[in-house]
């Protein structure tokens, strides 16, 4: 049926996620059944004012999308927002008075469930809809896929990252031997997982890794810390942000919180604040930590060019599915490897519901015995994603040493 | 006269550290002169335990050398140790038991120190030995010369991550409206002002830059981030992490100690970690913080080709110097800029005590009336340091909504 297609983003940034909106925008242009493109402003939230632009002419030149392609965050802007039930109902009217017919929505968990209630309350309203969500999340942990847009080229980043991070804290070892990186994640420990992929000897960095799937101990670590400082001379840890001690409770909160607001709530440090205090505290080594924070989330410098294109291929998928009469599903990604093994990809599909309600953890089989780093079997699963080779550093043999006479 | 040559890196990592080394090594091979060519592992600290590599050997390889100028943070390995008097007299025992007559010491004002006293003790004990320092930092604050090897790179990075947090912040403005990074530079506020460099309008980030120079009162503070905000509906801020209030005390010592070790000294979160708090209590305002850390030092991937190819240039320059029987001097960078006004940039020298005591602080005209930004004279400084052009980014105009009917 001929109708106007509006796209939102939504959730926190990627590096990709304007990828797959140059995707969802490719395919509706290319295709008659689609009358007006409109692009939602700051997702469900800007789209309660009618902040909509038209996508059809602000991307009417072929530079500009592909501009968008590389261009890192929601260029449409994004929103946290869970909607009522009178503010769907108004989104309904918006729908029908712009005579919207596909709606594809960029995002993660939250964003499926919106778009989830969206597709249902225009079933029940008979208004004719054609719902479909587009994956996207850093965090990797969005059911029924191999991986999410967004996550490879984190993977690279933070793989990069923590190369050039352990080769300063080789070098440094004289002066600060111990370095801990805190990275992102929420409860899953894909993203902590993904500095292991630029490895390729038991000495490099990192040495430890520690995800939210297990429990640390605060005594455990400061053993493992010990033990490879014993071995190697200096240690570089990575530690998800939300990993918790054996009670549940926050590695954070075992100190004193820095600041107390107004309402009471206390703010603590997070690990690697933290952890690094208990390192020069207990063991007295040097330790130091770096947060990249938002950076790793999109930088474009690291970006997967695997990542980029599988995006933009989601966003495709997405709007032929919706303009196929496809409805509350979202797209998904597939692996599947060419007949010699090599890495390949496709799209599926599996219902908005499946991904509103749940978040996939780290295999068992992906975290070391010991729960201090990945396996093997994690490595192949990750290193096709993070797109081409990462840079290769030079190493002098500090063994080789001129003989003294 | 011919004698061995020896080479050492010392302080803080940077991005093209390594290239300094390379173009030091190509030049003394290029030398008849020159006997062996020795690279102390850990710099003089290293060197008290005779730890030397043989850099002829290990470097003969052309594809070796051009890899180690792509290898950020110090390969050699580095140290940041005050030598005492016996140290230095050990040291030049060693110099003469090696026949070492050629010293290029890589680092900023504390290698310089150290380069020149053990410059000042072959004089006095009539040990003949050259002893040139090659600069280095990212903080861009050694005197006599117009910029140093480091900080170019240092600059591409945070422009970068500036821009990519930036939009970021512009996206998620109904979520986290103000981004304040934490970035280095000791005393001066080289490092922080980089962050203007990827700015091409005045909605763009970076809204506010504070810097060592200028006090920042947090009632200011608060005012400027409440203007931003009114204006943009969102606000980037940029400070360096030693920026102090007017009584001189450090910013994130205003709140309380996170953390007390077991002798009593008290740590305090960075001023952005006490800024964002400062500004969610005031303001009502969602804030976030970045630390990049040590990240910014030294990532390849931001790389500025001027500033590798300045780095290789100073360190052939230091091998030339004391191969000519220059000593105690280090290298410097003058601008030289064509005929049309392109840039361009030589080598020259001054004495390694200049370096020793003194720190560069940026011109009170590169800082803004207001203390907090930089002006178009930093930006015109600055610009061409950091080697070929930014990435540009895709931009919707929010303003051209699509007409309500």
């Amino acid at each position: 049926m001929k109708g106007n297609l509006i796209v939102g983003q939504s959730g926190g940034a990627t590096a990709v996620i304007n990828s797959s909106l140059a995707g969802i925008v490719t395919e509706a242009m290319g295709n008659s059944e689609v009358g007006e493109i409109y692009g939602m402003l700051d997702g469900v939230q800007g789209l309660l004012g009618e902040n909509m632009i038209d996508l059809r002419r602000r991307l009417s030149n072929p530079a500009a999308l592909e501009m968008l392609k590389r261009t890192p965050a929601a260029a449409l802007g994004m929103c946290r927002y869970k909607l009522n039930e009178a503010e769907r109902e108004r989104l309904l009217k918006t729908f029908q008075k712009h005579n919207i017919r596909y709606f594809c929505y960029v995002g993660g968990n939250d964003s499926a469930d919106t778009c989830h209630r969206m597709a249902q309350m225009a079933r029940e309203s008979g208004y004719e809809l054609y719902a479909i969500g587009v994956p996207k999340t850093i965090d990797n942990d969005l059911p029924d896929m191999d991986h999410c847009p967004g996550y490879g080229s984190l993977a690279r980043y933070l793989a990069i990252a923590t190369q050039d991070s352990g080769i300063d804290t080789e070098a440094a070892a004289l002066v600060h031997p111990v370095k801990i990186i805190e990275v992102m994640g929420r409860n899953a420990g894909w993203v902590a997982a993904a500095a292991a992929l630029g490895k390729t000897s038991p000495e490099q960095a990192p040495h430890l890794i520690y995800t939210p799937e297990r429990a640390l101990d605060p005594q455990q670590f400061l053993r493992d810390v010990r033990h490879i400082y014993a071995l190697y001379g200096h240690c570089v840890v990575v530690i998800g942000e939300n990993v918790k001690d054996r009670t549940g409770k926050a590695l954070g909160a075992h100190g004193e919180p820095f600041f107390v607001d107004s309402f009471g709530h206390k703010y603590y440090p997070g690990p690697a604040n933290y952890l690094s205090n208990l390192v020069m505290r207990e063991l007295g080594l040097t330790a130091r930590y770096d947060k990249p924070g938002t950076l790793q989330r999109m930088s474009m410098a690291c970006v997967s060019e695997t990542d980029l294109q599988e995006a933009f291929m989601v966003g495709q998928a997405a709007a032929r599915l919706a303009l196929a009469g496809e409805t509350d599903k979202m797209v998904t990604l597939l692996r599947q490897n060419g007949p010699n093994g090599e890495y390949g990809c496709v799209t599926g599909t599996t219902s908005l519901l499946n991904i509103a309600n749940s978040e996939r953890k780290m295999p068992a089989s992906y975290i070391n015995q010991e729960g201090n780093f990945v396996t093997q079997e994690f490595l192949d699963y990750a290193r096709p994603l993070i797109g081409g080779p990462l840079p290769t550093y030079f190493r002098f043999d500090r063994k080789q040493l001129v003989a003294h006479p």
